[in-house]
């Protein structure tokens, strides 16, 4: 299968789901202009994508789903914003473009972060994208799901406590801890959440679960050799950010190559876990393969 | 009817809600310690027990309603949080106690508030609170209610627009848009929630919706009138800060007595939208009068 193709298809159907979302201006204009700017930066949309290519592996038609895969797309973007922030990560440049603050100021852009998390639990209860094959007992599981990964027990805690841990030295529990939270977290609760608005049943879900947890994990481990090896054209954020922040990170506790085959090896546990799935669940598996082998 | 004992009551039900659903530390503590300061620091809990007091006039059981309704009061507090930052109204004092960016460094802060805006969707999909009486489907549209009372047409829009206001002078078309999203959106969100779980009907519920919105304006006009006429001590937080913050108040464009006209007036538009109710509702209207004469 041509997975690059598959990628692009879907991101399209994200990005024009988003675009037509986002098409009437609101008022205030600055706080419009600020949500749309960084949703607009350029993202790889991973997280929808995922969430697509789970709910066709249980069955479902990728244009039913839109509207709640987008969401993620909602959640993460208001979680760069808010992460790059001067009392957070203090960062300057996401996706090759200044950060929101940079443009908007700090004030805006953090009520864009958080217009942006709550409008993705609108999305996922308005009844105009409601479609028959989605029960309301699945949105509300979704709901959930979304909210968990998302949360003081998900991505705010993992992102807590990689403020907590800075300029700490690394231990292998603290920073497990941090990337399945800040980000295995949401990427997890995507892929199950494609699995849940198909009504996949509970043995499918543990397995859409299982090759959550170890893709976002391998994501994250990536993440963190880019930041040592890539260049900052090429990532569109400043590369060796980490050190300078003195982050605790996989290639600062593991070493690279170290680091490198956990990730390999997080990618084949994400594959196996899919074993109860068909052919359908194709483009799940090559996407796991893409995700070890990206370069931004 | 006893309205303060009333209120009282309901008061206890949420906190000790809240206090149960809190009771287990989270990791990192330090979010968990941030997210706590806050929530007990003092709140008057209105909008539950307002929530509560609507979900009643519908011939609810006021228990069954307590975790949806005290997701209100996450989210007025994530709010509280979130605006009290220096990039945003920079306040030092809040509930006669330093604000939480004071306490636990702005990071932790805009994390805090991050995490009880999530958890409030967290508790309107778990399960683990659902009743018989309060179908899937009455959830799905009650969390429709709360993101747009909170999100970028409600709350967050109103606070965007009231940063970019301060130092302009005042006109009403601007003043109510601020004092409609900012305030009463989520009051009109809590009322309205009360009676979509309760299941009461389209004609019940425009007349809460519109109970909702007069006493949530008539709640910031007073606000504003206490912010002038008030004390430090009494209040919580810093008296006369609107006007040293140049902020958009109704004093400001209309004078103290006019603008105490008008609250009684909306006040009175709120009561007399509850015509379709029967005695049950009498908390409901005596909530409204308990809202005009608040010293605090």
């Amino acid at each position: 299968m041509d997975i690059a193709r598959y990628m692009k298809e879907k991101k399209v159907l994200i990005d024009s789901f988003m675009e037509g979302y986002f098409s009437r201006t609101i008022i205030p204009e600055a706080l419009y202009k600020s949500i749309t700017y960084s949703l607009s930066a350029g993202g790889k949309r991973i997280r929808p994508i995922l969430c697509l290519a789970s709910y066709e592996a249980c069955g479902g038609k990728a244009d039913d789903a839109a509207p709640y895969a987008s969401a993620f797309e909602l959640i993460h973007t208001y979680s760069l914003i808010h992460d790059d922030l001067p009392a957070m990560d203090d960062d300057d440049l996401r996706r090759g473009k200044p950060t929101n603050h940079k443009v908007f100021g700090e004030g805006m852009a953090i009520l864009a972060g958080d217009a942006l998390l709550t409008e993705a639990f609108y999305l996922f209860s308005d009844e105009r994208h409601a479609v028959a094959s989605i029960p309301h007992s699945a949105l509300i599981r979704a709901i959930n799901e979304i909210a968990g990964g998302s949360g003081m027990y998900g991505m705010v805690g993992g992102q807590a406590q990689d403020l907590l841990s800075e300029n700490e030295e690394p231990d292998p529990e603290t920073l497990f801890f941090i990337h399945k939270c800040k980000t295995a977290a949401l990427i997890t609760a995507a892929v199950k959440t494609g699995g849940i608005l198909a009504c996949c049943g509970e043995e499918r879900l543990a397995g859409l679960a299982s090759y959550g947890q170890n893709a976002g994990l391998a994501f994250q481990v990536i993440d963190d050799i880019l930041d040592v090896e890539g260049e900052t054209e090429v990532l569109g954020k400043t590369a060796g950010s980490d050190e300078k922040k003195k982050k605790m990170t996989f290639p600062k506790l593991y070493g690279i190559e170290e680091s490198r085959r956990k990730a390999k090896g997080l990618i084949e546990d994400a594959v196996a876990s899919l074993t109860a799935f068909d052919e359908k669940a194709g483009p799940l598996r090559a996407i796991a393969q893409c995700l070890l082998e990206r370069k931004s």
